[in-house]
């Protein structure tokens, strides 16, 4: 009996990251309203953003927008693509030394010709609501109060707030980009997992992978994560974002679910796909985040957690959550 | 035939760490010569130790004893007990100022009222040889030039000089402490291993231990690495140092090697244990650091390594090194 349940198809349980950003966004605009009836502030959120780069645009305008949303304050620098290192470094020293600006976000990718190092080691750690720079890093490896990067932040509070244990938990992380597999591999292990990196050189991936209770797949190949890869039952989070734009590709990830992605493809001339073949997650894995609806929206979502975090870390206030 | 083979006894070849120390040593010794040739400057060291602490006493002696050996200026900053931090700090701020000071050291533990954290970020991050700085922790996940944590960058030095591959290889860390696991869990990724960290709350240890090609075991329980955690022909590097003061406990460690670890509890009071069970390393390792001799001796050579290179990159004077 027991052989026969095994072979019966799973269908993995979808985790939802739309509902659960939608959950992270009230609790923050809840705390918004607390702190502006508490304490007279208004959470300020500042987006910098240098060029023409139209998916960028896209983003910043995203941020801004639900960040009203919410009722913080955000401003949308859009410096044009001509401006010099100097130029952006002067515009960020005067948003550091600004009271009411508690969040400073610079939207990468900057034009090629920046160090882009130089530019996030000037945005003042306290409003580092991206995380990313150095002494922030180390602070989160450090195990101390910090700004963490948002993607890696929303795969967590999706792990919390859908029940998977993570203490004790085998948990494997491929890909090893600063943006998000090592701190969402140092997130992971604050939480008491037993963590594993995996990354391109890697020998024998899917022994490794299929060993994990928790999944977490970041490194932007389409459909790299495949049956052979997911321990069945597993939570498998894809964070990967692909553009798929060849109607046989999509036909051999998507089988007889390809319609709906081939139109996609015909009509605006991609399918985004995720790190993991969809319908091999949805047969092994016990819990799966979709692509789009998974991690995606949960970036946005921490973005404007980060922003009230640094509100009340700068100025010292503790939680205002409704939560005792 | 084959299986003859596995049941013969295998014998670990011995890392030497005093022998790879030396080595390190003797090229500090001569780079520091060069740089006071090529360009007058004699690197320079300064330790801090508060209190009377005998062991660290003994640590900070043996440090200065070394630097002057290597050529490097030194000075032993020995205060009382009942030092304040708001002298502390004043007494790193003077050597953060100084010209002629390239690191700084402070010999911890520090007296328990003392806020450590404080502390250990008052140094400048260009004169932190310890590496324990949050700028630097975070440059080091980076993989930014950085000043590395003494023991985690000599295991690394240790590793290579003894040609053991790191690139693909599967490296298990056990233990996740600031000092020692998690650094040289970095620097193994940096490496291009595959890297597992383990610690307290991982079930069934040996199922993943016995995975691992490197295997390192950094925390502070006697002989908690035995057979069952080793995969056979590993390369298994112990940074543990636990005192046994137990004549029966060294018996049952040791076997028929015993007699001469009990004269040392006999005469010492205790004799050194490694975290890894030294019998089951000579016999199921490929490769094996012993207890004492083995990553000890590594940790003050890195530490001159590290003032040396602090030295030079204050200074933005590239490599001295007689390499080509």
């Amino acid at each position: 009996m027991s052989s026969n349940k095994i072979s019966t198809k799973r269908r993995a349980e979808i985790l939802d990251g739309n509902a659960v950003a939608a959950e992270i966004k009230a609790e923050v605009k809840d705390a918004v309203a607390r702190l502006r009836e508490s304490h007279n502030v208004q959470p300020g959120l500042a987006v910098v953003r240098v060029g023409e780069d139209a998916a960028s645009a896209v983003y910043v305008r995203s941020k801004i927008r639900v960040s009203q949303e919410l009722g913080l304050k955000s401003e949308h620098l859009a410096l044009p693509a001509e401006t010099s290192i100097e130029e952006l470094l002067d515009v960020i020293e005067q948003l550091n030394s600004r009271a009411d600006v508690d969040g400073i976000l610079v939207q990468l990718p900057l034009p090629s010709a920046m160090d882009e190092r130089k530019v996030l080691e000037k945005i003042d750690p306290a409003k580092d609501v991206d995380g990313f720079h150095p002494i922030n890093v180390g602070r989160l490896v450090l195990n101390q109060q910090t700004l963490v990067p948002c993607t890696p932040a929303g795969i967590i509070e999706l792990l919390k707030r859908s029940r998977v244990p993570m203490s004790g938990a085998i948990a494997c992380v491929v890909g090893r980009s600063n943006i998000v597999g090592r701190p969402v591999a140092q997130l992971l292990l604050q939480h008491d997992a037993t963590v594993t990196v995996c990354h391109s050189r890697t020998r024998d991936l899917a022994s490794v992978t299929s060993q994990a209770d928790i999944l977490i797949v970041a490194t932007g190949r389409a459909a790299l994560i495949k049956s052979e890869h997911i321990k069945p039952g597993a939570t498998v989070i894809d964070v990967g974002m692909n553009k798929i734009t060849d109607e046989r590709e999509a036909r051999e990830l998507f089988g007889d679910d390809a319609e709906k992605r081939i139109n996609s493809i015909r009509t605006r001339g991609y399918t985004l796909v995720g790190d993991v073949h969809l319908r091999d997650a949805l047969n092994a894995a016990g819990k799966f985040t979709p692509v789009p609806g998974g991690v995606g929206p949960l970036t946005v979502a921490m973005l404007m957690s980060n922003t009230l975090q640094a509100a009340l870390m700068r100025r010292g206030i503790g939680n205002v959550s409704s939560e005792q």
